[in-house]
């Protein structure tokens, strides 16, 4: 399937498309992904634990929750740690540990962010109290054309979309690749329309009054561009890159063609700043500046997803669209503007953006394919970034594509169909009794093509900020079924957590279990090894850290 | 034709749209509106006037040439005396007057830019030494919706073109309102693709390695946006624009719909940067460090203009091609990093941008619509921006729409078509000998629709910059055939020019014509108050300036 041939252009393959007759419509769904920034897997009024955690109850996301009801909650979704890998991934298809993005890429271009001041882009340090530092890792992102220095060359799943008659639409945030580089530019990754979108990772203000970051006073690379016509109206970025959203999509319906629309919300990545409509409301129910501010932001995340729904009830077509509502990481787990106490902010999970625990890679996602999803199940199959590379290809009818670059996800379709289905049928039949049940419920692999204990790895071989993070720091996992394996590369350890029991990640089993131990740390190695990860350099000899079975 | 309903969006009127089989191929032609800025009619080695000026010979500019050959040169093309006038009157129709858009926006809302230090925006001054201040007017520029202040609410006439199933492409400087207004972003105005275009008027820099200007240390809101990919990349702004340009003709090529793409460059306008590419040649050549710049910048336009073209003929569409090539206002008369001296910059025109003297309003202008414009030929009757609405309209095959404004411009296709022809078989004939003859021959009223002496009027109700500029500041003008006369609002006295001779403007003489300046004076002043234009106000009375008919 991925033979080695780069597309370059819609023109030049326009005899391969799939001929669609004049009266003949083309009924291909059109597919929503809907990204939300840094935002956890607590962080609203669903529920995706066993219980109602007390950060659930923070949260008015009536929109979420419709999706919830309407659709299939995917209980195990990974992503990686930090942005632009999860980006990359859904783009290439690759584990972000084999394209070698495996930390977030900087506004300007050949900056390896490894030890990077939290927003102080361009003033990198690295801590000199550890003992590592960085490997060579692709720190310019991905690229659509060959020869770009620190980049994974491929061929974008979005141009494989456009080639194949979608028309692809971006908004919002982008992070895609660096500046000076074509992927900072999502129009050379076959988006047809795109704003908002480039090399940055955050936004330098959400507000209007700022100008979203353009005034002389603000200005930074991450001042977000393209919203020219909202300066100074009152209206919140996240709204504004929704109205945008809605206006992107009119042309394609008006034309009765098939749309693919990336919209990346810039929420809830800091800065934390008010969403001035809700902000009061979450102040009067107790919340203190910091937690009523990220409420606000997260509650207008949850009014963009109404408002895109609502838009295409309107519009006709809301039987035919699918959306796909993800996360790029987990929510920050050390951000003093949340509010909240540091290292609690996404509890119960463990830590948070940055970090393999559950804090940072394991994060709320909900697909809504009319008449294919069942509404109101769980799915509990561990599902990657990465496997969105084929899944939407295969949402939209693309079972044939050759790409330049070797693919690893695995198509989530039938999770979202036949899967959710079967738990349907379950729950109907009276096996799934309640939420816990749901939640551990395992779907075999006969049904779906995908087992519940292949291996999900996720691997951070770089110091995330200037400050030392040692649960965040140089970690990698591997999690097969309910087991998870931690290594912890600094201190050369292992942890063992059965993830059913103990979604904390707070007992440490590994003493008890040394065979399991045997099997991951061989697995998560030599996958890493086949990938030829980056590894994490010690200074004093210039040697890589060992992999977890050379311990 | 021009009755009151407004066309809200594509989905409205689709079942409006002209219905075009699937098996019939879409054969509406595209068009190209290739528009430079503060670009002179002497800038280029083509020669509109009667000799071969010293100017001409600072250029090389072999693509515009080839465009002049195997096109039409319209010789007497006027625009505004300033860019968003211009603009938005090639969108609504409307004479700059009439739409009460006299002067250019500031990037910022609310501002009215008269007596604006060049380049110091949101620093406006007023010089306390003229007796006038400004009068109101639409200083936020047009708007596609109803009730915006200061703003003249239009059907754009791109709106129109998506509607009837263009595809509308804006790539380049836009301009045709300020930020915090829908016409800040083009997509508003019906173009379904819009990169670059915004409220700024020129650009912070023309370098990528100032990114654009787009720079902690540089940035102010003429920063350029949505060219990330091109930082530190070496790339000119006017070749980014151009590979932006041709990517975006990628799809509607490759769908096979017609397309209407605005290319609008930012050169020429200050800053004055080098075309690096270009630039020791100039040098060498003798000219100063500023002429070389400006000239490299120049070049860099004329490339642009042959890839474009190269580009349509890779793609087998240049014979379904109409390309208008034009300047939005005439070049910098006081510029002194252009430089030569001022006030002799865009000889032999008299003064430059800003004036209603040649040289701010007589423009560089070119037609091909192969199979349709005759080689090589110049058509000599005055032509004027907003002539270009219903032009391109025609163009487009679209001859019934509906506007919320009145049109005041005149389709120039029978010009650009049946004038050329016309013009062509007389010079087979030998009736015209030489450029100068052509330079007077005059197409009759019969052939064209548009008579040689129609009213051309230009009105500039505003101080331009913070410094005294005599010839340039409060001044309003008519031309009817060759006779052109001045209104110099500040000393109230009339100036009479026969273009013909004294296209130089340096002979008045009104004083031998009486009679003709009784006319011309009714007819501007007549046109004016039909319009309720904007006038200067008398600090001391609050009384309007007299109309010249009331001197």
């Amino acid at each position: 399937m991925n033979k080695k041939l780069f597309l370059k252009s819609a023109a030049m393959t326009a005899a391969a498309l799939p001929l669609v007759g004049c009266s003949d419509k083309d009924n291909r769904p059109n597919i929503i992904f809907f990204l939300l920034d840094d935002y956890g897997w607590a962080d609203s009024s669903v529920e995706y634990g066993d219980e109602a955690y007390p950060r659930n109850q923070q949260f008015d996301t009536p929109n979420m929750q419709k999706l919830a009801d309407d659709g299939v909650m995917m209980t195990n979704a990974y992503v990686c740690s930090v942005s632009t890998p999860t980006r990359t991934s859904i783009m290439t298809g690759m584990h972000a540990a084999h394209e070698h993005i495996t930390s977030f890429t900087a506004p300007l271009p050949n900056i390896p962010t490894d030890g990077a001041a939290g927003g102080k882009l361009a003033t990198i340090y690295e801590n000199l109290t550890y003992p590592f530092t960085h490997g060579e890792w692709n720190w310019n992102g991905l690229s659509p054309v060959e020869g770009v220095n620190n980049t994974q060359y491929c061929t974008p799943m979005v141009q494989i979309l456009r080639d194949n008659g979608y028309y692809t639409l971006h908004v919002g945030k982008a992070h895609w690749g660096c500046a000076g580089c074509p992927a900072a530019n999502p129009t050379n990754l076959g988006f047809l329309f795109a704003i908002c979108g480039n090399s940055i990772g955050h936004p330098g203000s959400y507000q209007s009054e700022d100008n979203y970051g353009n005034t002389p006073e603000k200005w930074s690379y991450a001042a977000v561009q393209d919203l020219v016509q909202y300066y100074g109206t009152g209206t919140h970025l996240t709204a504004a890159i929704t109205k945008e959203a809605l206006k992107a999509m009119e042309y394609p319906i008006s034309e009765g063609k098939p749309f693919y629309l990336n919209l990346g919300h810039f929420a809830t990545h800091t800065p934390i700043q008010a969403d001035k409509r809700y902000y009061q409301k979450y102040l009067d129910r107790g919340l203190d500046e910091g937690e009523a501010k990220f409420a606000s932001m997260v509650e207008g995340a949850d009014e963009s997803l109404g408002i895109v729904r609502e838009f295409l009830e309107e519009k006709g077509i809301a039987d035919n669209t699918v959306i796909i509502f993800m996360s790029d990481n987990g929510g920050h787990s050390v951000d003093y503007s949340k509010g909240t106490e540091p290292h609690r902010q996404n509890l119960p999970l463990r830590e948070g953006k940055g970090s393999v625990y559950e804090g940072g890679i394991h994060v709320p996602m909900m697909v809504l394919w009319p008449g294919k999803t069942a509404a109101g199940t769980r799915v509990t199959t561990p599902t990657i970034s990465q496997d969105l590379f084929p899944t939407i290809l295969e949402i939209a009818g693309i079972n044939d594509y050759e790409t330049v670059q070797e693919v690893d996800g695995k198509s989530l379709v039938n999770l979202f169909t036949k899967g959710s289905q079967y738990v349907k049928k379950a729950m109907d039949e009276g096996r799934i009794a309640d939420r816990k049940a749901a939640n551990r419920f395992v779907i075999p692999e006969e049904i779906t093509g995908i087992a519940y204990d292949r291996p999900i790895i996720s691997h951070y071989p770089h110091q995330w900020r200037v400050e030392n993070q040692y649960d965040i720091d140089f970690l990698s996992a591997i999690r097969e079924g309910d087991w998870k394996l931690v290594y912890r590369m600094l201190p050369g350890e292992l942890e063992l957590y059965n993830l059913s029991e103990d979604i904390a990640e707070q007992n440490n089993v590994a003493a008890e279990h040394p065979e399991l131990v045997e099997k991951l740390r061989k697995d998560l190695s030599d996958q890493l090894r086949a990938w030829d990860a980056t590894m994490p350099i010690y200074r004093a000899t210039g040697e890589p850290a060992p992999m977890p079975d050379q311990l």
